[in-house]
């Protein structure tokens, strides 16, 4: 009875699919017993998954005894030690370092800042931003102009002389993907002060990026660009909430005085590593699968959700394929990438390295938005490959896999773009995200279980389903 | 070019439609231009919501100023009135209070459990259920049979006389929806009690409901049927990792022997209210369409998830109409259910003054599956109407509503049952549902600012949709 309903399903499957625009590419291999040894088997990467799991107690050890891991810090280093010895104890085929010059900044001392209003003294949560410079030792005041673009900075020109620059543009909170608020509005943190530093202003403080209103200031990488030197200036973020008390002081007070004080240091580059592992493939050894995320982090938390999650859910992708026994015909690669948060040098190296040694990838997979619960995966590829993905929906739906849709796989893996590699990002929910994102909440207790190890399992069975149905090894002729 | 691309997209999505086998039944009536107003003022709801929206400063007061609202008790009756007092503030047409009997039960002094095993005391979480008679004063002491069914225990019959009964059933965790797992143990949690009790147990204790493993106990309502008062015994919860440690330890010494001590008393029952509201309709206003959750939770917290949420997104929805100008056909009208927790008298007696005073309900929503990020929504409805609201997809999957499937609405709006209404649930994602669940972390926090809103959203939109394409007044005819 069972297997007739099974069987039914399957029919009513290929029938509805059938009678869609987009028809499913597999159906000319995959006969309906396919189809229900791909759903069996991804159910078993799930139940695994949720019964079986390592990745949880790997995160706690991650964020718990190795913690933030700025790359080129002592924890970094440590992280990349962690990581080598957890990809042997999975049982990786082999697992090795990769070299990389990676940046080394280091934040100094707590950054302080605060005003002044009608004699009372308003202490400003403040951070530096990444590859910024220090205030002078006594820290910088100054009057303060607040924008809300770069463009509005651009305009003052000359006016910004002299003057601390604010800018304070809020995330756009209708927009539902909250990576696409957060994509409005960093070019302030990561411009403000190359655009402002031309003009003569003396420091850059930038709204937080975050879609709530907190007390926590949220860093990030920032970038002189080309600008010369002696234009640099000091740029940190405030918290939202100071952010909103700030702009109001101005209206009253436009002409307040700001200080602020910070001690980082850009330090010359330092040694590092990638760490790489691999379960050979039984069929077509030179094809490479690459799923990974990143394992550096910033340095005021833990760096849980940004990326520990995506390290674990990685590494755990190879273990849910170990405990159900599952031969892949392609060379699954594990990837903890070093240093994405600032220069991405890590990824840049692998991808060097990749085509210096001519390694054939046919396919990515990132996770780095997070270990929130699953929507979905974003897919860079080409056509046929982008509706051969799209096409496995209703094997991933009722893991809650409904956003199946074309767009950009991850800082890291998107290095390896080419017109035959087919990339994925991991999307799981992003309401949370920003909450926690580079500031001092991005801790372990904010990561649940459930919805970590479901991650594992999505990534898993899309990589499952890559190995079995992507047209390999000869490159797809269009 | 907008409009123009508007249009086409319109015109894909009817064309996509017609091709399915679904067909959508809005489409005879609903031209592209209603499909555009529809996406649009759907819109609102969210924009609105995500930049204006009240809901989650309602539930921080309802929480922190009210708190746990067990049936019967003071902060119950604190909790009716913050509920009327709220509906007028937000302008409802007329708000007021409907009488109904509720259970009154407490809990009487910190439950105490512990055993010993080789010299070592080790204390339980424990907290009585619902409902639950105390021990003796002096507690109760026993030898612990461990089962992990009713089933189970029926069949040990006689054996279970003088015993404590320790139902230690898990969750089974390969349940993706995590409300399936609930479901498939908390038989244990309400019937246990009244199966031992009629073999002569001295008590049963009960692993708690969650999918984790915690140190809380976590509560819930238990009911000793129809058995004589005189085999009535004393029941509790203890925390997830006290069961499994309890487990581990039975296996060692299956002799030892478990004492707890509860107070709690079942009083006579206490007079309590519903709190209704509505803004009635332009059109049809004897034609009723509901929205609802329940205003009464459990003791040990606050009741955030359970079900502070769907009180206050049951209001916004309301809230989101009146903010958009948004005029609607029906009277939509919100209630706060008192007593979902117990014997759900609040329901029963809403159901019972609807007939009587021969009220017309046409459609009912009900959240009180926590609030947390969208899902969709389960249909209760006769065929027609269950293929109408599948139908919407298009225009709410964009919002994270992907789940449109057949299934209950709720405790509440599920008494409001008939052939004609269409019932409906709010589903967000569970994965983090019960780890809260009637415990002492069911607090305000671990709500997410965000989330509650896009339910209100979703909620709000599924109501627009309803009220301008249920067939009304007139009952469909099959």
């Amino acid at each position: 009875m069972k297997k007739l309903l099974l069987q039914l399903f399957a029919i009513t499957f290929l029938f509805s699919c059938a009678e869609k625009k987009e028809k499913i590419i597999i159906s000319k291999e995959a006969t309906l017993q396919e189809y229900k040894t791909d759903s069996t088997n991804i159910k078993h990467f799930f139940n695994t998954a949720l019964t079986e799991g390592a990745s949880y107690e790997w995160l706690r050890d991650l964020t718990k005894n190795v913690g933030g891991r700025l790359s080129g810090s002592p924890e970094a280093a440590k992280a990349v030690l962690w990581g080598e010895q957890l990809m042997k104890k999975v049982g990786l085929d082999s697992a090795w370092l990769q070299p990389v010059m990676v940046p080394h900044w280091i934040r100094g001392e707590k950054e302080v800042a605060y005003y002044t209003v009608n004699g009372t003294k308003k202490n400003v949560p403040i951070c530096a931003l990444g590859s910024s410079i220090a205030t002078p030792k006594s820290g910088v005041t100054a009057q303060v102009i607040e924008v809300k673009s770069i463009k509005e900075a651009e305009a003052l020109g000359e006016k910004l002389r002299g003057k601390i620059v604010f800018f304070n543009r809020p995330f756009d909170n209708t927009l539902i993907r909250t990576f696409s608020a957060y994509g409005g509005c960093v070019g302030q943190r990561v411009a403000g002060a190359r655009t402002c530093g031309k003009f003569g202003a003396v420091g850059v403080i930038v709204r937080s990026m975050t879609n709530g209103v907190d007390d926590s200031p949220h860093t990030g990488v920032m970038s002189y660009g080309d600008i010369p030197k002696k234009e640099y200036i000091p740029t940190a973020a405030i918290s939202s909430r100071a952010a909103n008390i700030l702009s109001d002081d101005l209206k009253k007070h436009p002409k307040l005085s700001f200080y602020f004080k910070q001690s980082c240091k850009n330090l010359p580059d330092a040694p590092s590593f990638n760490v790489v592992g691999q379960i050979t493939g039984t069929e077509h050894p030179n094809n490479i699968m690459v799923v990974g995320g990143h394992l550096d982090s910033w340095d005021l938390a833990e760096g849980a959700h940004d990326d520990g999650t995506g390290i674990v859910q990685s590494l755990e992708v190879a273990y849910l394929f170990k405990k159900n026994n599952t031969k892949l015909k392609n060379t699954l690669r594990i990837v903890f990438f070093m240093d994405e948060e600032n220069r991405g040098s890590g990824a840049k190296k692998y991808a060097e390295l990749a085509k210096l040694n001519k390694e054939n990838h046919i396919a990515g997979l990132e996770s780095d938005a997070g270990g929130h619960t699953p929507r979905g995966f974003s897919i860079n590829a080409n056509a046929k490959n982008t509706k051969l993905v799209k096409s496995w929906k209703k094997l991933l739906a009722p893991y809650g896999l409904h956003d199946l849709t074309k767009g950009g796989s991850g800082a890291d893996v998107g290095k390896l773009k080419g017109e035959f590699v087919t990339l994925a990002g991991y999307r799981p929910d992003s309401q949370r995200y920003f909450d926690y994102h580079h500031s001092e909440n991005d801790t372990f207790d904010k990561v649940n279980k459930r919805e970590l190890e479901l991650g594992s399992a999505s990534m898993a069975s899309l990589m499952y389903l890559m190995d079995k149905y992507l047209e390999t090894p000869t490159p797809i002729k269009k």
